[in-house]
């Protein structure tokens, strides 16, 4: 398939692409496209990083409440409620939402899998889905599971989930890490997103949260095979640790900031430490939405705001972290979108995910307005 | 006229307008109506409170640049080029833009101001325009410019706008304050926009901004018809001093970010002192659009992070903020819009200026998607 007349960086391309992967970049020829871009610019696909995508159902429900008393009162009882039909209705919605906002992968963590894949296969979308482990973990006893944990392919994957220090046993978390390791899957946790978590502890262990990971072993058993969501209270040490072992980081800056639970990433720490850092939604029940294309600005925004230092975190580097430093080229994945935008400053601090017109996954059009 | 079944804080209603006021809100009823609202929801009129219209034509020159070399090696010889009929085509631009994502009315600060009054009439916004003030104030000893100031009207009004206290002597802003006083027109100014500004005012005039203006008789002159923008950087007294006056703050979050100027606007302890809280996108240079919707999301978001809070500054009361306190009520302005949200939720938190469907100002329907 060819896209013609598409803009890249300032000049006019066509881009062949051989099934799921780019074949060919070349100055822009009149020639015969399958995809005529007219001139719209192209992008690689973006990847949501840190997402609970059936919460999509959950959208606006207990906005500007206190912590506990969203969780208490309106999501925990709300999730009771869910059904295999729902969740696959939510993810459906926001694979939907995603797509039409130029994210072609996401990378989840939630319940009811099997319903969930069926929404990702469906909608197109790549989308890697962590089984949430609470407790001691006793959900990876059960032989379906690890079954289904086995078999990903094609555009769903899998992960582990132990949802975070606070929530999940050491046992729980060992065990999570050891089946990782076993099954060859990364492993997909909430890390360090408020003070309390990491006060709370101190209390409880005599160690940060990431201190605690390594001292159980899981930093050397999994090493970068770890995906970390939010990561806002860092010591030197923790973030020293995490470098070490090249784990990634998942910024959310829109639920971090709608939930009260900060604003301080340490983004350019993490990475002169030899972290990666990647940027994901959250929820649309905290976030309210999926748009990747609005965290990009979020986050550069609130560095420079942060910092007092307009030149940090530039457009093309908010880009790389969004789309884990993909690039359109040949030998890259034919994951892209086109959008109604003259540049990337335009895409990323001018415009929001309805500038987007066309998403390609894989190598297939998955999405056009 | 007469707009039939919106959807206003959750029930259908039908809205009558009568010329430029609204006459009745009712419950929804079968009707003819002149704008039939599908269900859509209804809000009133966003007021963008801080703006440099014409810059649009500069929207993504020198992103990421320190502060001043984006002004001295980008803006400024840019700004040295432009004719008459560029600010306009660039005011147009800016007025078409705020109209198409709900915004009603603007208060702007720039130049070449009768360019700027007709695209602000041939757009059907309402705008307030700024006559920017520098040095001594020499501009208000023009009799052409003092008849032009005298004599808005309609959808096209003025004020002076003296453009900060580092770039307009103790003599220019007198003059400008003065000559406000005597047309009964607001005045219009950047405050407290950088630590720097502070620091170096007080080395000037051993005092702070806002008591400079205090002690040059400015505040009791004009009290309440100040419209300040930023203020990012007040002590106590400042506060205390702005309170006492009433004056109107605008709060312009992505713009303050995005140049690193900081993020902490005291919005909360403004509005307690007395002070009256506004939002604003400042010009699209900085910006770098004239999304109100997506100013609310960041206003809101960023009082939340940074006091760690989510309670604070509710969805309601940044609505209120970005709409001076007007409501959908009889006897109220008919500047209001129609956006496909399905709640005040929605609007503020999971959408932006692309939701909206139709604009009315003063009871004429400006815009239509």
């Amino acid at each position: 398939m060819t896209i013609g007349n598409a803009l890249l960086d300032g000049k006019a391309v066509d881009i062949v692409v051989n099934g799921p992967i780019i074949e060919s970049v070349t100055p822009h020829s009149p020639c015969a496209v399958d995809c005529d871009a007219h001139g719209l610019s192209v992008f690689p696909g973006l990847c949501n990083m840190h997402s609970h995508a059936p919460m999509t159902l959950f959208r606006g429900l207990g906005d500007d409440q206190p912590l506990d008393v969203w969780l208490k009162d309106y999501i925990w009882p709300a999730e009771q409620k869910l059904t295999d039909e729902a969740v696959y209705q939510g993810t459906l919605q926001a694979c939907r939402e995603m797509l039409a906002s130029g994210t072609t992968a996401f990378n989840d963590m939630y319940f009811r899998l099997p319903a969930m894949a069926r929404a990702v296969a469906d909608s197109g979308i790549i989308g890697r889905l962590g089984l949430n482990i609470f407790g001691d973990g006793d959900e990876l006893d059960d032989p379906e599971v690890i079954d289904m944990l086995s078999h990903g392919g094609g555009n769903v994957t899998y992960s582990i989930a132990p949802h975070s220090v606070y929530t999940v046993s050491e046992k729980g978390l060992r065990c999570s890490a050891e089946m990782c390791m076993k099954l060859g899957l990364p492993m997909h946790i909430h890390m360090s997103e408020t003070q309390k978590e990491v006060t709370d502890c101190i209390a409880k262990y005599g160690c940060r949260p990431w201190e605690l990971l390594d001292r159980l072993g899981i930093l050397d058993l999994l090493d970068c095979n770890i995906i970390a969501a939010h990561c806002l209270y860092l010591s030197d040490n923790e973030i020293s640790i995490m470098g070490k072992h090249h784990v990634t980081t998942v910024h959310c800056p829109n639920s971090n900031l709608k939930l009260g639970s900060g604003y301080r990433f340490p983004m350019l720490e993490l990475i002169d430490a030899g972290a990666r850092v990647a940027l994901g939604t959250d929820g649309s029940a905290s976030s309210n939405n999926l748009d990747m294309i609005e965290v990009m600005k979020t986050a550069a925004l609130l560095q420079k705001g942060w910092r007092g230092d307009p030149t940090v975190v530039p457009a093309g580097q908010i880009l790389s972290l969004a789309t884990l430093g993909h690039t359109i080229s040949a030998g890259q994945p034919a994951c892209l979108f086109l959008a109604d935008v003259r540049s990337l400053s335009d895409l990323v601090y001018a415009s929001h995910g309805d500038s987007v017109r066309m998403t390609m996954v894989a190598g297939k059009i998955v999405f056009r307005n």
